[in-house]
């Protein structure tokens, strides 16, 4: 599994608009081959800067198949628009990870 | 629950000792009042580009408890000496998600 990661930055005012059309596209990336989840996050610091995080099976299901794809077309028809400039893409592995269950917690704590 | 992003770039020959001392600096996070989750990712396109994602019940679990504590300090002792610059931080706010179910697809197709 390898994780894309755009940053987006967009047209200031804009940003609702590109938020609703984030929400009709994420079935276009979910409905795709080997695309496992897809996360928009808007950076507080930079409200118009968005981080797009899109978990993939391999790097060709994202650079190839999405890429080529009527659903990569139909993602850049809703949202391109709103964009300030192109994103910004790489690709990441993960190295390190681990998480806290807050109801096993819960319970330890009793 | 928001998220802090660090992009951290490493000295370049050091990444196998910090992604080492990253996964003994994990711990320190999780231990800490509020944080969720802990996840290091590399970059395939920049490989010592690192980003750090930390998943915080609150903005202040992160900035205020967690960079007054003392496993802020030991998180910075094992792992500062590795970075090539001061990591950026921003934090993130989850704005829309969706995720496939792997084994409810492989049911659905049979």
């Amino acid at each position: 599994m390898i994780k894309e990661l755009a940053e987006i930055d967009i047209k200031p005012g804009q940003e609702q608009a590109f938020e609703a059309a984030a929400a009709i596209a994420r079935d276009l990336f979910l409905g795709s081959k080997g695309c496992i989840a897809f996360r928009l996050h808007r950076s507080i610091e930079q409200p118009s800067r968005y981080r797009m995080f899109v978990e993939w099976e391999t790097i060709e299901d994202h650079m190839i198949e999405f890429r080529n794809s009527d659903a990569f077309l139909e993602w850049r028809r809703l949202c391109g628009p709103h964009f300030q400039s192109p994103p910004r893409v790489e690709h990441l592995l993960i190295i390190v990870e681990g998480h806290n269950e807050p109801a096993a917690d819960s319970i330890a704590a009793e």
